[in-house]
C-alpha cells in the first residue's frame, strides 16, 4: 500500500481522493499496489466526508516518512511554494495543478527536486485533465518544437462561444457564467488572459528550454471584445478565439502571448466550445498535433494529478528531460511576429495604402484583413486610423 | 554516443535516419548524449544515401553488442517476426511502426521483451506522429477507459473528404489518390478496414488489458459509401467519417469494430480532414480527450519510433504498465451495440411501424434516421425494407 498526502481539500484536492476511490482497479494494475490518500492538509478542520483525513498541521505530512508523494492543490503561491520545497526537501515527490506556482517558480523548484532526487511533476497544470505536457516532453522529444498555441482557459472559452451562439454581450454572457459557476466572482484572472497566460510560460519552458517570465508576455483578455467582430467575423468564416501563443524565433530568441484572434472555420479549433480547450504544437517533424478535451473540472483535473503520482512512484523514476533554463534572455516582443490583421474602423472609405487590404463588410465602419504585417507595423496603422477593433488572424 | 539500428530502410527506416540527424540537438537534450544510426538492415544493398549504413545480414546487427535498440520498419508479420524475437532476446529494445504486428504478435512480444529486461514500444503503429498509446497509458492512467473511437487511417479519410468537398464518387477518387500516392496499388488493407481495424485492436488490447483479436473485429471499409448518402448526411448536418471503435461493456466484456458512421458537424471530429487522423479516448474521470494530427508520413511517423528509442534509452527504465492479457475471452460481436442508425431505402413511405424514425429526406427513395437500437435490430430491419444504404451515428 502506497500512501500519499494531498495540501488543500478544495475542488481538485477532494477531486484527488474521489479519483484515487473510483478507480482502485486501474491504479493497482499501473503500479502493482494499492494507493490511498492518508493525510489532507486544511487550513482549519471541518464536518466533511474526508474529515478522517483532516489535518491543520503541514508538518505532521512534512516528517511522515510513509508518505512518499505529495498532491499540493492549494493554489496562488506564498503557502503553496513553502510547502512544495519543504516537500522536495523532505524526498517526497511532489505533484501539482498550480500553474501559477509553476510559471513563477516551476525552473527552481524543479532544480530542487533534482537535488532530492524526486519528481516535481504538473501536468496538470495546463489543459487539465487533457494530455499535453507529457506528450509534449516524451512523445515529441525527437521534434524541434517551433510553435505552441491553444484555447487555454475554459471559463472565457464559454463566454466567446455563447457571445457567437447567442449575440449576447460580453457582460451579458460574464453574469451567467458567474451564475453557473464557471466563472468566479473576481473573474479578472480568466477574463485579462492572466491564466492563460500562465499556461503559455509553461508551455514554452517546457518546449523553448528556457525560463519565459510571465511578467515578459503580453496578455490581452476578451473584455474589449464586441459582439460585431464576432458577428462579422462570423460572417466571413472565422470564429474568435482567445488564443495563448509561443514561438521559436530565429537565433534562438522565443516570444510568447496572450490575445483573441480570429481563427478560419476550416480550423478544427474553431470548433472548440464552452469550456473546452484544445492545445497545437507544431514539431518540425511531427507537424500539428492537436490535443482537445475539457480543461478544467474535478475530476478530469484530478485524474492528471494522479496519473502524475503513478509517474512517480514506478520505479521511483525520475525525469531528468523536464527543466529548463533559469535565463530568461532572448524573450522577444510579439511586436516583431508577423500576421495578417483584423481591423474595424469608422470610417466609410479606406485610403490607396491600404488597397491590398480585404474588404470584409463597408458602411459607416469597414472591416478588414490586412495582408501579412508585423504588430509594430498593426500598431501603427491602428494610430493612424480611427480604428475600432483589430485583431490577429491565425494563418 | 548511443547506438541504434534499422530494420528496413523504406518511407519509415529512412524517415527514421533523417529525423536522427536533423534533430541531434533536441535528442541529445533529452538523452544526454549523442545518438546516431549504425547500421540498417536491407533485402539487398542499392546506391542511397545512405548506403554506407546498409547490411543484408541481420546477424550483424543481433551480435552487435554496441546496438542497444532496434526500429523495426520491415512491416507484415514474417521476417518482421522473426526479427523481432531474435534482437529482444538479445536484450535490445526494439521499437516499432508496424501495426500488423503489434495486433497480432504484441502481447506475446511484450512477455518476451519483459523476460529479457528490455522495452518493446509502438507508438508510431497507431496514429502516426500523434501521440497517443503513451498519453492513453500514462497521461490516463488514473482512469476507467470506457470508449475509444477514431478515424485510424488516412488514406480513405482523404477519399472521404474529397467525395464530400468535390462530390466526386469513390472510384474517381480511389484513382486520384493512387496517383498522388496516397493510395497504395493494392488499396484493399486501407479501404476495406482492415489497417484501421489492426489500429482499433492494438487501442482496445491497452485500453481493456485483454488481446483483441483481429479475426474477432468486423471491419466494413469505405467501398459501400454511395455519393448520394454522403450528400444527403451533408445537408442534414452529417459527414460520414470511417471510424474505427472500441468499448467496455458491462460485466468486463469488451467490443470493437470498423465502419463508415454519420458524425454530426458539431463534433470537432467532423473537421478532420484529407489525411487527418483524430483519436477519442473516454475516461470515467477525464471524460472525452481529442488526439488529432496527421497519422501517416515519412518525418510523423519516424518522430514518434525515434521518441520510443529515446523513451527506452532513458535510465533504461521499462514500461511495467504496457502489456495485455493473451486471454481473448469476453469478446462480443458489436450488434449488441445500441445506435441511431441512418437507412436510405427503395420506398417513398415508411411504414407505421417506423414512426419514430426522424425521416431526413423523402421522393423515390426515404433517408431516415432511426432511435437508438441495437445492431441486430438495425440488421433485421435492414432486411425487412428495400435497403440501399444503412450506418451507425455516432451519438
Amino acid at each position: 500500500m502506497i500512501k500519499i498526502a494531498i495540501l488543500g481539500l478544495g475542488t481538485v484536492g477532494t477531486g484527488v481522493v474521489k479519483v484515487v476511490e473510483a478507480n482502485t482497479v486501474p491504479i493497482q494494475h499501473k503500479l502493482g499496489q494499492p494507493l490511498s490518500v492518508k493525510t489532507a492538509l486544511v487550513r482549519k478542520l471541518r464536518a466533511d466526508p474526508y474529515q478522517h483525513l483532516m489535518t491543520e498541521n503541514f508538518r505532521e505530512i512534512e516528517h511522515d516518512g510513509e508518505i512518499r508523494v505529495v498532491v499540493e492543490t492549494i493554489g496562488g503561491v506564498e503557502a503553496a511554494y513553502e510547502y512544495t520545497r519543504r516537500c522536495l526537501m523532505a524526498g517526497k515527490h511532489v505533484v501539482t495543478a498550480n500553474k501559477q506556482l509553476v510559471a513563477e517558480h516551476g525552473c527552481e523548484l524543479l532544480e530542487l527536486a533534482r537535488k532530492n532526487h524526486v519528481n516535481y511533476l504538473f501536468e496538470a497544470s495546463v489543459g487539465g485533465g487533457i494530455p499535453v505536457l507529457h506528450p509534449l516532453t516524451q512523445c515529441m522529444a525527437a521534434n524541434r518544437v517551433d510553435e505552441i498555441y491553444g484555447i487555454l482557459n475554459g471559463t472565457t472559452n464559454f463566454i466567446l462561444t455563447k457571445m457567437v451562439k447567442e449575440g449576447a454581450s460580453f457582460a451579458e454572457v460574464l453574469k451567467l457564467a458567474q451564475e453557473k459557476g464557471y466563472a468566479e466572482a473576481d473573474p479578472t484572472a480568466d477574463v485579462e488572459g492572466i491564466d492563460a497566460g500562465r499556461k503559455i510560460c509553461i508551455l514554452a519552458d517546457l518546449a523553448f528550454g528556457h525560463q519565459v517570465d510571465p511578467a515578459q508576455v503580453p496578455m490581452e483578455g476578451i473584455t474589449g471584445i464586441d459582439l460585431k467582430d464576432v458577428e462579422i467575423a462570423g460572417r466571413h468564416g472565422y470564429r474568435i478565439k482567445l488564443l495563448g501563443r509561443c514561438l521559436r524565433l530565429e537565433g534562438g530568441r522565443r516570444t510568447a502571448y496572450v490575445a483573441p484572434h480570429l481563427i478560419s472555420e476550416e480550423n478544427p479549433m474553431s470548433d472548440v466550445n464552452d469550456v473546452f480547450n484544445a492545445v497545437v504544437v507544431r514539431g518540425n517533424a511531427t507537424g500539428e498535433v492537436m490535443f482537445y478535451g475539457k480543461g478544467a473540472g474535478e475530476l478530469p483535473t484530478a485524474s492528471a494529478c494522479v496519473a502524475d503520482v503513478i509517474e512517480c512512484l514506478q520505479e521511483e523514476r525520475h525525469r531528468p528531460e523536464i527543466g529548463w533554463s533559469a535565463d530568461t534572455g532572448g524573450f522577444a516582443s510579439p511586436l516583431t511576429l508577423k500576421n495578417r490583421w483584423y481591423f474595424r474602423v469608422g470610417t466609410d472609405t479606406l485610403s490607396e495604402a491600404l488597397h491590398s487590404a480585404k474588404v470584409l463588410e463597408q458602411g459607416t465602419e469597414t472591416a478588414f484583413i490586412t495582408p501579412s504585417i508585423t504588430g509594430t507595423d498593426a500598431e501603427r496603422l491602428a494610430a493612424y486610423l480611427p480604428t475600432l477593433a483589430k485583431m490577429r488572424v491565425l494563418d
